[in-house]
């Protein structure tokens, strides 16, 4: 089996770290090194010791004086809004139908969605980003194309297509029954081939009918391994709709709960105006909600508890939210989540910022087994992190002297620059 | 005289644009062109009515499809700030104690003064910044170096050694009578020289004793055509603790006003917990608050309050703030300004911004007959914008139709690499 061994400067965390100087969290090693055989991490330690039990034929990568890390997981991103970043200027329910349900319409051409596939994750690879959990739109050649792309680069993806079947222009909808059917013939296609996952997607309850929500608890019951990706309480206007369109529910999250949508394998974008009785349901059936901070702020939605979130024991993800979100990077999107928690306190420190997009969303996905770690098993997403990649960082470093500070300057100056490479299944992405 | 001639699209501001939709207060050529002459703009039209004026010597410089635009002006940051950027995690007064005022107080140092002020125009002009206005240290070497760097690249720069003589650590204190007699000295070294202007530059009335203050409105009474800038409201604490140390106050802005330190070349930085009373005064005095976006998300200050403010009549500039704003760039301070204003309502159109870092600013300094436009007569400050300078924003501008969008696409994703040149009095500095 052929070895392939990256040095550098490695960081993995263990457990979530309770306080910035909280040092017990993570493995850092100085001159470290990576073995990767077949796709998988084959061990991990100093250099000298790695050196060692190489095998003659070993390939050697040289990244020092970079940072590997964990390749970083996106928690909730729209596949079919890559170019509805930065349109301008309403609030979600305008926005979604101005810009996103017509550029979502175009997805219905496999041809388009194939070329933006391409785009998509090129982008996300220039950003140091391995896994994604995305919102096809609700063609079924969108999913088809998402997965086909991913596939071809062995990432592992988490995906669904769009369920909706009303409020939005006819030809972005399905119906509760074609729903469900392309939903199934996803799942059969594309769920745990080679490293893909399927995500049921009903989009919001405003958009989807009962009928249609019912197919989706019944999707969700038949494939219990599946996720379960939607949105919650994103803004006022939003929710008060959602309420309309559902009077009998006790509130928003009542309308999935009664729908059987709910479970540890849920992700529930947004989550920013919770009733008391939602936190409560959200933690007894251990669903996640997803923190979107560069969405959140580009829409005017609020500011995400992410402290009483946790206090009350909720895994809370993190994620882009392209194109609500403005950036695909993970680092821009920990920036402004650091300038969210500012405005709310206590601020988001770089230990519990990189152990979030990486070992902390793969924990909420379940897959901490599988990613978000450089541990000896795990498969071998990683990142190359360059701290001095723009002159502004390199000025910066000049006066840093502790990891955490250097984690701190790549959570806030950092972008898509600091990225020298990204590895998927051992192999290096970027540069290809 | 020797004529230059830059070819592209020109967008040069003529008032204050008072809706996303208002297509009156700007001049657009799509193929267009300015003549340079002697580092001043002589002509600006049309390409081909331009080009039969020419001289044969000419020198045309192609930046088509680009956009040119009059240089960015940045009216609030600190020069002795440039290794603070990114500093863990307190608010204003931990700040300022932990991280600020050490890295100040190594601009004693004059070589170390004069390296940093290199890195620093190096990177405001990689960002298409021509103007800033600019807190040096208390230490009149570091408005030496600041001065001096400017005049090297012609760049017309505002700044003045900071004067603070109580609670911040003895190496960065001046006293009473030296702020005095350093500014002074440096008003005649600098102010008028060149480009350059002078700003009497008490820190805030924290760190300077009744008696400094006394001595900067001294100053501002002897050279009425100086500027002055100090900082306001930014947070709680910062309040608290000040109207403790001048317990006579009717209020924070009562204590500049009592000094004689407000009119319309007084720069108050953040301005973001303002009382009734302060904001009547601010208006009274023709004064300008300084929203600083990045700044007051990194450190959780709080919210300016831009339309409140414009609709009482206040001319609002906007900055960076670096080291408490975490970008050098005007355009990233024109994303998190639009988010900060997205939480407020209403939002910040594109047209509002890209007026408000040239021609806006330029007003609120009293300089639009200089800068902030490309009117015949104006200094050739001018900065050359690719909307697709990264594949995310390629992506995104194949589906832009308007000068709006395109404006917004570059309001909300651009950075450094959007900045294919600047050009300072005619000089391509970025190149260089």
């Amino acid at each position: 089996m052929v070895q392939k061994c990256l040095r550098g400067r490695i960081l993995t965390f263990t457990a979530e770290p309770q306080s910035p100087e909280d040092e017990s969290a993570h493995l850092y090693i100085e001159d470290g090194a990576l073995v990767i055989e077949d796709g998988i991490i084959t061990a991990c330690g100093t250099f000298s010791e790695i050196n060692e039990q190489l095998s003659e034929t070993a390939e050697i990568i040289d990244h020092r004086p970079a940072l590997l890390m964990p390749g970083f997981i996106d928690t909730h991103l729209h596949f079919p809004q890559v170019q509805v970043i930065a349109s301008w200027g309403a609030q979600l329910l305008d926005w979604l139908e101005n810009y996103t349900f017509p550029a979502e319409a175009k997805y219905s051409d496999i041809a388009h969605a194939e070329r933006m596939a391409v785009h998509f994750f090129d982008e996300l690879i220039g950003q140091g980003t391995t896994t994604t959990v995305a919102y096809c739109s609700s063609h079924k050649a969108s999913a088809d194309a998402y997965f086909a792309e991913a596939a071809r680069r062995n990432m592992r993806v988490i995906g669904g297509k769009t369920m909706m079947d009303r409020n939005a222009p006819a030809e972005t909808c399905d119906t509760a029954q074609s729903g469900y059917d392309d939903s199934k013939a996803l799942i059969a296609s594309w769920h745990g081939k080679g490293r893909a996952l399927y995500a049921v997607t009903p989009r919001f309850a405003i958009t989807s009918t009962p009928a249609q929500l019912e197919a989706s608890g019944a999707l969700a019951r038949e494939h219990p391994d599946c996720y379960v990706q939607t949105h919650l309480d994103e803004n006022h206007a939003e929710i008060h709709t959602t309420l309309e369109l559902y009077p009998d529910a006790p509130d928003y999250l009542g309308i999935y709960e009664h729908y059987g949508l709910l479970g540890p394998k849920t992700l529930l974008g947004h989550c920013i105006h919770l009733e008391p009785r939602e936190i409560d349901v959200m933690i007894e059936t251990a669903s996640k909600p997803v923190f979107c901070p560069t969405s959140n702020l580009f829409l005017g939605s609020g500011l995400f508890d992410y402290e009483g979130l946790r206090a009350r024991g909720a895994e809370c993800a993190i994620a882009t939210d392209i194109g609500g979100g403005t950036s695909y990077s993970m680092l821009q999107t920990l920036n402004e989540g650091y300038k969210v928690q500012a405005l709310r306190g206590p601020k988001l420190h770089p230990y519990r910022a990189f152990y979030w997009i990486t070992l902390g969303n793969a924990k909420a996905l379940g897959l901490e087994d599988k990613i978000g770690t450089l541990d000896v098993g795990s498969e071998a997403d990683i990142v190359v992190l360059d701290s001095k990649a723009t002159p502004a960082m390199a000025l910066r470093m000049e006066v840093c002297n502790t990891l955490a500070e250097e984690l701190f300057i790549l959570q806030i100056m950092a972008d898509d620059r600091s990225i020298s490479e990204t590895y998927v299944a051992g192999e290096a992405m970027k540069a290809r």
